[in-house]
């Protein structure tokens, strides 16, 4: 398969779908909070949670379009923990895929509250009407459950705290595992897994799918780290070392490169085998898995 | 009936629900997240917005103890709207209820995040196993779109976006009554109405509930512009007179003390009469309403 048409062709369904939820949003009082929501929603996100939860439907057999709206709501959940993340308070950026980051264009309170409401709206979309059409009330809730204990004090939020708190302090791999597994790992985990079980898999599919969703979270964070330590300035829309300057606990920092790209390779390599119980319809979610390992931003 | 000891008695059944979700959450990297979210959560709330939905549910003859996963989630949101909204980006308040406010406490950075927390943790509360024990999931997914769309991009956070934006600006009556129906109405409303709803309230009590919600919603930011103008230091635990020095839009600050008392009077009124379909199980709610005017803190 061709990964990267698949990755176009779905980006741009996605980004439609999530147009469509802001459309009329420019009038009233309320315009300049829409406009920072957007603003940040379509600054060039590579929509990687939405197409995870997109291909995991897929590779139990089940139909993309009818995990659309949580698809949408992940993309939500992902872009304010960035806003939030790159406030003056936290990480303190003033860019973002080469772009000024959201508080740099409207200040830090509409950001703040941009992040607050992309939140909230993503619960919104994924309780909404629309959604009850898809799949069964109880597997929404579910869903619901799944992603929320994913991005909050159990998941993203602990990360995110962890994270702050370890900063330019000596961490050995079980606290870099800890921040990443929670900080990043956990969302997209959730991702491919809520795909997955809309798309009605089994028991067997979904922990299968659970193996490959854990393991490919941590290798696109180690990616994360590999790319701040060595990548692209042009292609990465920022500069890179700010990990090492902010003493950021990462995995290169911990173990060295050689050996973050090894464990990296390793965690790939088992999030492929996990899918061996599938056909060919698990080839996207193949594919990213060995993405992760090549891209470049 | 003695709304007094129905407060006390109610309040303690919340505390103690509330206390069961964070039992334990004392050790491992997470504890100074944990302890940031539990500062702020016990910190003297009255517990309006929960209490709201327990009476809601009870005056169309529901048990109110169905409703208690439902009303700790609107605590949870509660909680984390004033931790946001103290942050010096915003407002920037020293104390509430008479204690530092939470980045006093923990710094701003973990109580940014323990806000993020408490707001997924209320998402993930509504969607919990414990969750369909009471309600149908079809009605808990409807109870998690009315408070997401209360306190999100068309409710709450669209208030404080108002709120701040009208800062030191000329107002009329007319953005008074957004910001106000929105920061703080939209809320409490939805609380007695999801309440009614979980209760099993049918078409024409939940119309009732609706319009005494949305009438007391708005009473209730009356009460709180009032007490910042003319309230006892002492008993409120903050010094009066912040929202003029901030240049907040206020009713008392648009219409005068008298007009804005005649205003939520009315409003109050109304409230009680739209309970007239209800029989002595309202009593709480009516007794609450009547409370909105008399409350010194």
């Amino acid at each position: 398969m061709d990964l990267k048409s698949y990755l176009v062709e779905k980006r741009e369904t996605i980004d439609n779908a999530l147009k469509a939820y802001f459309e009329d949003s420019e009038k009233g009082p309320s315009r300049d909070l829409f406009r920072a929501m957007k603003y940040s929603l379509f600054a060039g996100g590579k929509r990687l949670r939405p197409i995870l939860c997109i291909a995991g439907a897929e590779a139990v057999g089940g139909d993309g379009g009818k995990v659309l709206p949580v698809a949408c709501a992940l993309e939500l959940i992902h872009t304010y923990s960035l806003i939030h993340d790159d406030l003056p308070l936290m990480d303190d950026d003033d860019l973002r895929r080469g772009v000024p980051t959201n508080h740099k264009v409207f200040g830090e309170a509409l950001a703040l509250l941009a992040g607050d409401g992309l939140l909230t709206e993503a619960f919104r979309i994924m309780s909404s009407d629309g959604i009850v059409q898809h799949m069964a009330p109880a597997t929404a809730l579910q869903v619901i459950n799944i992603i929320a204990t994913a991005a909050g004090c159990a998941g993203m939020v602990a990360g995110q705290v962890a994270d702050i708190q370890s900063e330019g302090k000596e961490a050995d791999l079980e606290l870099v595992e800890f921040i990443h597994r929670h900080k990043t790992g956990a969302l997209i985990s959730a991702s491919v897994k809520c795909g997955a079980m809309i798309g009605g898999g089994d028991m067997e599919a979904l922990s299968a799918i659970a193996l490959y969703g854990d393991n490919i979270g941590l290798a696109f964070q180690i990616s994360d780290d590999l790319l701040d330590l060595e990548g692209d300035p042009g292609v990465m829309g920022k500069e890179p070392g700010s990990d090492q300057k902010k003493g950021k606990v990462t995995y290169p920092g911990v173990l060295g490169a050689d050996e973050a790209r090894c464990i990296q390779e390793k965690l790939v390599r088992d999030a492929v085998t996990a899918l061996d119980v599938f056909d060919y319809r698990a080839d996207p979610l193949r594919e990213i898995a060995w993405y992760i390992i090549k891209r470049k931003k």
